[in-house]
């Protein structure tokens, strides 16, 4: 099984170098679900009119979180980013919000986390701007579900 | 029933008028489980010495971000945050690492997002130094476990 | 005449003391009007279901940009702002959409940058997004109308 | 007529994907002017050894701005300027200060943007830096002058 | 003696909680030497119209660092600054340029790091402006020199 | 002798245009030193499982601080580095940690600011960190030691 690339031989952090990796296509997929009171999912899908701003600044909020996690999560490299997408989906049977993002680069290295943050923060936006009505707003199942390029090549969440 | 605080009549968002709050002692608890292998926990658990830099970072990440919070969530005020604390906990019949965190501040707005945003940049920087023996980890629960001080008062999720 | 304060006697830049000032009300109000195509302004009138994320995405824009003027403008103070509010609407007659923006903290220096900073952020937004059908949109008249708190009390702008 | 690039189908905004856009030599050149009363300009001007810092402060903001651009306009692209160049120079006709800016790099998006941002947070901090002396200041003909490379060529601003 | 403030009892970092701490006037004055060779000495130094940039683009990077000492320090609290000041003297005795900052609050916790940070990234700029004639540089003494205001009172180095 | 590379004919500071260098292989070595009471040394390698969180939080600091370089040194290039190592060692005969960084990228411009911001940082957050227990800890001999790559090739300080 292979070592956590994150540390060196005394298990100190450091930057893996990518500088030997090659420059391919990689892109990556990831998803989040927010879940919440029936009634809370109700008044941000009523009145899309009145309530559209709700979903737009999630979308730049994730947007703009996937440009910042070399400065959020420590070990990541600076990124060229040429594509991030940020969609949210109701899913009333779930009664909850569907979040998913693609993030796609011409680079030495994946952009998983740029994919997982934007999901990420996509989701507290949500949550923050739903919490005067409804606290016990929780955010699952944010995982990886696909990538692309790189050494590792595919790779495709189970289930 | 209230009506979302963010958004003005005609649904545009904004960041709320907190001008006539109260100064008072504010605090928030939130958690997040990250989900893993049996096989990562155990490589993360053993050597405590070797592996040690794991835990740090994303204690540091988490305890960073909270600081960014204002840059990260669009409507979210820029706030004095009085302490910061964030705890990984292994819990080996989850397979998975418990992280929460607690920020206090004496303040007009609560900092609810700020303990969110906490644990989930943890939750990610975990993800990110365990990502290379183990894409499919999972960051689930990430929600808000008390709040106390402003006009709400305090409150505690259920369960 | 009043001298630069954020000069010293040797004409040296630094962050003006403002250790003795009173904490008061401040407020500031500004706007900037972006001048485009008459196809352009119609473009983003149209269809406000389909174009609805250009405003939005402006407004959540330089919402976020007045929360950054500290680290934009060198000689600005870090400030809690208690509340800020971007508008934006169309002028058709000067072929353009007007931006405003409020901005007001109780605190030791005045909101004026951080209001003119969020009409300007909010108007390059929107030239970023239109920018693929009219090259030559101009942001014009971007000033403070209005400001209040502080020792110099409430000035208007003239006209 | 080109449609809103920064708009999927449904309206909602997105990072456009560039990935298949060519490596170019692009640049950028754009241009402000910051209107004054006569007294104010003479007062930036006179013993330009005393007030050397205020044209000094201005170019520095206005070139660290340049580099943020991706931080502020929300869908802008993370890009590696080869060059950023910002000058001041004094319209004693127009009382005011014209503001210029020049942009360059080698990559797959153009630097309107990047040149934009420059000249207005330059503008920007001519005001706070002139503001105790007067508060009228007025930024006008935010501009777009001249662009070279990508997909759509040269581009020059009529008249 | 007192014990590292930064950590836990089980040795992990956290934000110190000063919750319960005076609100007080607080400085820290710190410095640094920025030791060269003397033709790069007498480069800066000549010419003070030509090379007049130099001085100042330092002066003002170690009062933007001031600001953004939360984002670099990791347990650093934000914090209001109410004044900072970063100056430069040539000492032609020692070869190199003095560079020392003053920083002001009225709050919660004390601004050494401010201050310290301020000559810290002043420091390096001279560095950077000067690199591509004297790679050779070197930053030292990099200390505080006096604090005042908190818990800890008045403390100036000694020697 | 080479002139200043920052500035222009006219001695404004500018982004220098490096479009027309070379994409190479470019690396750089920095080092500094904090010195302390022998007793604040004692504390941080005493019980290492207690205290390991001290040298983890510089680490992380020092890595994190190398990727915002350019948004700290006004002129430096926002760049791709591939890898960054921050390393801290006693050396209790000079009663202080020795920091040295080491940086990598494949780019047009070197990388010497990014390695000295590291070592700049990681010095001053373990200054943060034991200052409860040390005021009087000093930064020194904050330097470069050795670059590669770029058009000037290998250099080496002296000594």
């Amino acid at each position: 099984m292979s070592e956590f690339t994150h540390l060196n031989e005394q298990g100190e952090a450091h930057m893996v170098d990518v500088g030997d990796k090659d420059i391919t296509e990689r892109s990556a997929r990831a998803t989040a679900i927010v879940k919440m009171q029936p009634t809370t999912l109700k008044m941000i899908l009523d009145g899309s009119h009145k309530k559209g701003d709700v979903l737009a600044t999630c979308r730049i909020a994730g947007i703009m979180a996937a440009k910042k996690c070399p400065d959020l999560i420590p070990l990541c490299h600076t990124l060229l980013l040429t594509s991030v997408k940020v969609e949210l989906h109701p899913e009333p049977d779930n009664s909850g919000i569907r979040i998913t993002s693609f993030c796609k680069l011409s680079g030495k290295t994946g952009v998983e986390m740029e994919a997982l943050t934007a999901v990420s923060v996509a989701a507290l936006t949500l949550y923050d701007m739903c919490k005067a009505v409804d606290k016990g707003m929780v955010i699952s199942d944010v995982k990886l579900v696909e990538k692309s390029g790189g050494r590792s090549g595919h790779w495709q969440a189970e289930g």
